[in-house]
């Protein structure tokens, strides 16, 4: 277990003045961009033939990955085997709010079913309720399974319902916990990805952990904007428009 | 495994002409009304200190339950132990697009934190699909585990995205699995409880299975219209309101 108070002073002092931010990403050209996407589909009434034709897309566009939620793992993994394309499957989605042990549970069980990328919803109850240690091993206990099974966690932190300070924790508690990126938001929330709350993120994680911005980014000029301000993934449903408007 | 092609043939004539409802049920007066309200707080940001005072108020009101996310079964069972009002919990919320076996463990993990009731989601994109056995053995799996543990079921249909076809299948599967309540919506989509719905639940489960109405029942005017429909279990945040309205 981390000091927890030595990362809440630090909090306290970037609320006051945050880091200088990393220099600018290198930005993708033309198609590159589909690089850059995760593929997204969560609505809850997908069927099996929406989330085929999704990894038909993610095969042809060669995105990063395929967003789905946790049944259709085993669906995705199927078609996109052999491929870069990856398999991220989302947990605790979209809410946050499940036990510490069905979390862990999660994670192991979407991994053995294919997921190569866990896009994890923060405990938000906790970390508004100040129970700072139960956010950061609920985090931790789902990096530390995922890998060891070579797997990435994203961890969302639905930007939207936090304040200020509780933005800043989080980052410094995600960046503790050793998880790969910090992603702004769940797309079923009051509000979507800001250019602000990614450049926030940017400066607290630097390059030490990623950043994807999700919701609402429906055109390329969206994307853009969140890739200048320190996005290096974007979540979309979108993603065949965005990269047809960025080949032009 | 039932007979899943029946069950269709089933939905198919009850399209045609549905079957009479049973009698209408007996109405609660004044405040009574309280023990047929699941008192509910499923927002992500709930902290620790709202479901305490959620807990408080459903000692004080003697509401049937308290609906809280799975992270806060241990919180309300110890608060809620030696009262008549309930711990209820939901499973794969708001989605129902979890794996299966992951279903099963939140059922399990649940009911051991504290959990005597479960509003479970079903699989929508495999009701969508025609995957019938998928949401039988869904919706089966979580039934089994759970009244083996003395738990009971509410399966959440939502409504507002199925067509009526889907809406009698879902009634019907849950039927035949055993569950104790089918319930409306999550309140998370694009529409919640309607008295039509409720109706056409009321005429398919009959007094088998009870009905739950959640989703946007914010008085004592709506809450009577849901009963009046055949519901017997109301969810609602401002069941505090309800009852006050109640008692008049």
């Amino acid at each position: 277990m981390p000091d927890i108070k030595r990362i809440v002073e630090l909090a306290k002092t970037y609320q006051e003045k945050l880091p200088e931010p990393p220099p600018a990403l290198d930005f993708p050209t033309g198609k590159q961009i589909a690089g850059w996407i995760d593929h997204t589909l969560l609505k809850p009434d997908a069927t099996a033939g929406q989330v085929t034709a999704l990894c038909r897309e993610g095969l042809e566009y060669r995105f990063a990955s395929v967003c789905v939620n946790p049944v259709f793992a085993p669906l995705a993994a199927g078609i996109l085997r052999d491929s870069e394309v990856k398999v991220c499957v989302v947990l605790g989605f979209p809410l946050g709010a499940e036990l510490p042990t069905v979390k862990t549970f999660q994670a192991l069980s979407s991994i053995q079913a294919g997921a190569q990328e866990i896009d994890m919803v923060i405990n938000i109850g906790a970390l508004k309720g100040e129970a700072y240690g139960l956010v950061y091993n609920d985090v931790r206990s789902v990096v530390e399974i995922a890998h060891t099974q070579g797997a990435l966690v994203k961890v969302i932190l639905e930007m939207a319902l936090l304040d200020q300070f509780e933005k800043i924790v989080a980052c410094l508690l995600c960046k503790e916990a050793e998880a790969d990126f910090v992603k702004t938001s769940t797309g079923f929330s009051i509000g979507g990805a800001t250019v602000d709350d990614v450049q926030l993120m940017y400066r607290l994680v630097g390059r030490k952990l990623k950043i994807k911005a999700a919701g609402g980014i429906r055109t390329y000029s969206d994307a853009k904007s969140m890739i200048y301000a320190g996005a290096s993934r974007i979540g979309a449903s979108s993603g065949v428009i965005i990269v047809q408007e960025a080949v032009g």
